[in-house]
């Protein structure tokens, strides 16, 4: 069986392409109009509560039959350190200032959820077909309980270190998240950013190194990277930039028009927005802040200080403090229907070298 | 004409590869060899005189009749800075004094000289079919002279944004270098690591922002590497690190044990070799004096006072001040003659989809 096969079979879909689960940016509508034109939509799941959870996976049962995925994170939540957090304000006082903001009312907080025993519990009634997550998997008795109940467990690794551990704790499909993606890098063996790999490396020495199905994720807009990535042994492709302009994804105003505009040729990874590094495109926020600021707490509590600014400037119609995620190719970037971003993806599964 | 058969009518070759010029590791035996196997071999002329350039190209001349390439820098070369050499050699002291080298006896020096009128003269009587350069190109003058004379130019392209600018300063063909590649950076129009792309992202934006061939460079190891540049629109592929084990090839014996051994698994860009950034297996001195030293000289000039460390711990079989250059993918490195890797590689270029 060749490894496209395999992870047909594993994705319950036509197609071996997956929309990637982005939160903030979309939810149930994307995800099920993915689907139904044949790859696997995905909804991402950091931000919910189990409440928030069940009514999201309700809307999108009522959406389509397809099979899915339901994406989460699974850092650990960090102890709050109050010297960290004063710092971080310390840093963005200037930016509070600016803005009218009084940073000593803006509530700590996390924003973002690891997994647990509790949205396991919303989540088991829905019978995902497919649970991904970042950041590693969760405790072995929280995959275990998963797979129990028959669904297919994927997560995305950076290294050919991080894929071994996957393929060791349970991992029926691993992501090879090439440096060129958008978004959180999904990196959780090492905080070392110089291992981080770009995905013509990567994914053949995934593809050598393991016995699952690779998904290839980064970079990739069109067909020719989706053929491209199928020439280096993916059994499939993951993208997440190219859906961003999609009437059905919920993407802001701002970050669409940076997506389209001159700005989107600068990305880079930044931990300013959450603590931890996340591709997006250069903004003033990176710019001032650095991309890298020393002061940023611990993920995902970083967030809680700068979200009256991103507020603040939206309001504004101005993206300075909108974490602008995309990866290094917004070629792909269209307003035009989820469908349609399937099909022209799926032309690259199909065609022979065109020379 | 398709972008393939307008890159083959420029090289000369029957083949849409070339092998990467690779200073310290390779001379005309390897580049040689090359060519007569169907690809482009190329030469490194940054580290010669006049003198022995002539030297060098006569003997490649000797062992081949088909088209070869020469490259070089096209860097500034800096002022010497007394204070800048003086905190570098203050950051050595300490693996100086340990390999017990009185470093104040270390000359200093640049090592790597720009492309000039006076190799130009050198160079002009061997009618190179393709001279190449890295980090730009040289004065507009230098580039008219060698374009009348017949050669075609090559430079290599790290952004979109320089990409564009060769084509607009006379380039022939754009190397589009993702930065999985081994070896020092190309780019020239900005400093900001942060721009540096993988390929999988880079090159599908060259192709399309480009009138001219685009060559892919970076992680490609073996045949599906090349078959997924050429899905991406590349007209050929230039490969580096594949090479460095052929017996034709000069490397040294601790640089190819560390390229097929697991210290491979980590590469990183670091100036701490010669001052400008340039991927390497990341070894002791990488790991102690940082991977980008605050203090590191100008480019080349930071070469100068870890050369006695490189020889004092190479003649001790270590490699730990040896810069070990590689890509970010070493399985293609093999002790196999430099026409098997042509084979192996050109087999990427006309399978179709094995799926």
């Amino acid at each position: 069986m060749t490894a496209v096969t395999r992870l047909l079979a594993l994705l319950g879909t036509r197609l071996p392409l997956i929309q990637a689960p982005m939160a903030g940016v979309q939810g149930a509508a994307l995800a099920a109009a993915v689907c139904e034109a044949g790859a696997l939509g995905s909804v991402p799941g950091a931000t919910h509560t189990p409440d928030t959870l069940r009514a999201e996976l309700t809307a999108l049962r009522a959406a389509t039959d397809r099979s899915w995925n339901i994406n989460f994170f699974c850092h650990t939540t960090p102890v709050f350190e109050p010297a960290r957090e004063a710092a971080w304000r310390a840093t963005l006082a200037p930016f509070h200032a600016e803005a009218g903001i009084d940073g000593s009312q803006v509530p700590p907080g996390a924003g973002r959820r690891p997994f647990s025993a509790a949205l396991a519990d919303a989540l088991e009634p829905f019978s995902p077909r497919v649970v991904s997550f970042h950041f590693g998997l969760p405790d072995a008795a929280l995959v275990a309980r998963i797979k129990r109940w028959g669904s297919v467990v994927m997560s995305s690794a950076t290294t050919v270190e991080e894929g071994l551990w996957l393929q060791q704790h349970g991992a029926d499909v691993v992501i090879a998240q090439g440096l060129e993606a958008g978004g959180h890098r999904g990196h959780f063996l090492s905080d070392d950013l110089s291992r981080q790999m770009g995905l013509m490396a990567l994914l053949p020495q995934l593809v050598a190194a393991l016995d699952l199905p690779v998904v290839a994720a980064g970079g990739m807009a069109d067909a020719a990277g989706v053929s491209a990535a199928m020439a280096l042994g993916a059994a499939g492709v993951q993208t997440g930039t190219v859906w961003l302009c999609c009437p059905e994804a919920t993407t802001s105003a701002v970050h669409r028009a940076a997506l389209t505009g001159p700005d989107a040729a600068h990305t880079a990874l930044t931990t300013a927005f959450t603590g931890r590094p996340a591709r997006g495109i250069v903004n003033r926020a990176m710019r001032e802040l650095g991309h890298l600021p020393a002061t940023a707490p611990a993920f995902p509590t970083a967030t809680a200080a700068m979200a009256p600014l991103r507020s603040h400037w939206e309001a504004q119609g101005r993206g300075d403090f909108t974490p602008l995620w995309a990866g290094q190719n917004t070629r792909g970037c269209r307003p035009v229907p989820a469908a349609e971003v399937v099909n022209t993806l799926a032309a690259g599964l199909t065609r022979g070298p065109d020379r």
